[in-house]
């Protein structure tokens, strides 16, 4: 959320002038002035820079309104790269994109849940290089690496404040020791808010929207946007709707809230009920040890392929999942809420539809406006990519970015 | 939550300036300078201006740091006033404060509810009309009107949304016709974003926080301020924690969602506990047809006298009450809660310390910062004063102020 005072620094203005000229594809800079309410002088002196660091260039002559034809501005998306990590539980994706936050390569792999981390980030640090060698992206070219994580977080200090995969990560300055083995910026942020600007960002979002994210991979996450900003809060913790009580009788959570929607919706709690009905475990061959994420989980194909005892634990966790995204629609007056994380990548419509109805059904503004319910347009992929879109958004990185001595 | 472009309009500048005077008392023109970001010449032509309105005034020099020392301003705080109007189910409050948001008269009454809009808004207009005589304001020093309300609303048309207190009240245009009445302009807006809001003037908050208001009347509402602007999501109609569901097995409520809030902690429902508790409502003396709201409830003081059946159901409000500001301290990443509106004006202590209790133990955000929980500084006129707040934080309003014909 921006704040008060007016005046804004220099970087802030070329950063409006670039999402601009990225969210408008081709513009003029008549356009550019009546779009950020910056005068010619500004816009002309702007458009200069950002040529002059080769981010935009002219591409010809658009339709004369009476005078000389405007010269069009583009974005130039090989100018800059970013990457964007998702670190989780049991898997971690790397992308890499272009200025205009497209993936241009990713990769994906698992296993750094069972190592420390002195082990588990030069894993991390050979995949994004080896994968920006494959992709051919010069080093000088990337702005920096957006890392993303599960909550809580000291966001500023680069630490998670969970203790997840295991108890040394608590407090371990994740992104510092990343950064430092890469020898480029990293950027620590949650998992949640990556995937709802990285939605923005890929253009599948109005603009004034004020729209959430409900993000379900190992665990259940959330996060909120508004004309483009995330809602940050006091220290960029918010929107945890995993973590919000959705019953009064319910257990206590390991987070020390009782009867967390993460424990009724999650795919640890979907899976733990497959286990405990009888017969299902066995009959669909489901792996004690597996993935707890229900894109990789055989319950999903049951479900589609119409078990009915697997359809009602995929449709009992959507009802509950409903029941947060209500919450979160009433609070936050939203009116569309996106579904991203590999979760919903593979069971998302029934999640989709059973959630639309509930909120439309339910949300307490709803005699205000509508709010809608869809799937990201990133699928599994969605919060890597809002990572690597978060860099680029960060437009005081965008033309200085800090550089390894 | 203000949004994009760079360049401010020049009555938010106003806007800015004269905030920061009135939160600093006395303030030098380098300090404005310093705290908004602003250019020296720019704050001296806005300053001018202000003195030329009359909002400002020079109050003698500040203490030399070198040169001459600075003159220092301060905000005139008899120069305009505000009215606010708070229309609740079952008592109006109407408070006059002066350009700082201190209020300088005050009244209440009961009845609007049995009276149809044609009858009710005569009665609340002749009521303001009133006060402004007994407190001697003239009418063109007074910026307007902020009449605030429960939700949903339709705050631009001026709407309610509600069928409360009565069906006839639902998209009956409230503000519009207050506004013809009392030939002042009215501006209609949420009961607990006015109260939250005020707390923010009357400098109960710390700039910097991210805080929400639960605010207790008759009903259940609730409001989110970061640096000191109201979080309003689509429509304004955010933050309803009353209409959150708390539990899994709860019935339906009026408002269409199941296991809301309200129906366990709100006034309504502590009454009817009360009723269906064997004796209790005999022993304490207590009105079926009385007024629906803790504070003017014989069952508060039975409980604040130690009755230990009164005490229970008060307690338990509070518990249920608790799992709410959970939910909005861990979705909004609250760093203070604060409690407002009559129910809590005298119930506050019991619920201010269960609360606080409940949010330390359980939000998800605990490891990275405290959440304290304090009781609103304006009692149960909160919202009232909130209101003319709202009026005079319209900083359009504050130096062009539209005229009945």
């Amino acid at each position: 959320m921006t704040t008060g005072p007016v005046a804004a620094s220099r970087s802030k203005t070329r950063g409006v002038v670039l999402n601009l000229i990225r969210a408008g594809r081709t513009v003029s800079r008549v356009e550019l002035a009546a779009n950020s309410g910056l005068t010619p002088p500004t816009i002309t002196q702007v458009v200069r820079e950002l040529m002059e660091y080769g981010l935009v260039v002219e591409v010809g002559r658009g339709t004369s309104t009476g005078g000389k034809p405007p010269t069009l501005l583009q974005l130039n998306p090989q100018a800059r790269y970013s990457v964007g990590v998702l670190f989780e539980r049991n898997i971690c994706v790397v992308v890499i994109t272009d200025l205009a936050g497209r993936p241009v390569a990713r990769t994906s792999f698992h296993g750094t849940e069972l190592l420390p981390p002195e082990q588990a980030l030069p894993l991390v640090a050979s995949r994004v290089e080896a994968l920006l060698g494959t992709a051919g992206v010069e080093r000088d070219k990337v702005l920096g690496v957006g890392l993303v994580s599960y909550g809580p977080q000291d966001r500023r200090a680069g630490v998670l404040l969970s203790p997840q995969p295991t108890a040394v990560w608590l407090g371990y300055p994740i992104a510092p020791k990343l950064s430092e083995l890469l020898g480029m910026p990293v950027m620590l942020d949650n998992d949640a808010a990556a995937a709802a600007i990285g939605e923005y960002w890929l253009g599948a979002v109005e603009q004034g929207s004020t729209y959430g994210c409900v993000y379900m991979a190992s665990g259940i996450g959330g996060a909120v946007v508004s004309a483009g900003e995330v809602y940050r809060g006091s220290s960029s913790n918010s929107v945890e709707i995993g973590h919000i009580s959705i019953d009064l009788n319910g257990e206590e959570c390991s987070c020390g809230n009782f009867g967390c929607l993460e424990n009724y919706a999650g795919p640890s709690a979907v899976i733990r009920q497959a286990f405990a009905t009888d017969g299902l475990a066995r009959r669909l061959g489901l792996d004690p040890l597996g993935i707890d994420c229900l894109a990789d989980f055989a319950l999903i194909a049951a479900a589609a392929a119409d078990d009915p005892t697997a359809r009602e634990l995929i449709e009992r966790s959507a009802r509950h999942l409903a029941v947060g995204a209500v919450t979160m629609a009433t609070l936050f007056d939203l009116d569309l809420i996106v579904l991203a994380g590999s979760s919903f990548a593979a069971a998302g419509p029934t999640f989709r539809s059973l959630i639309e109805r509930e909120v439309q059904r339910r949300c307490f503004a709803r005699r205000a406006h509508p709010v809608r319910v869809v799937q990201s347009v990133s699928g599994s992929d969605a919060a890597a990519i809002g990572g690597a879109v978060l860099v680029l958004q960060s437009e005081l990185a965008i033309l200085d970015p800090p550089r390894p001595a």
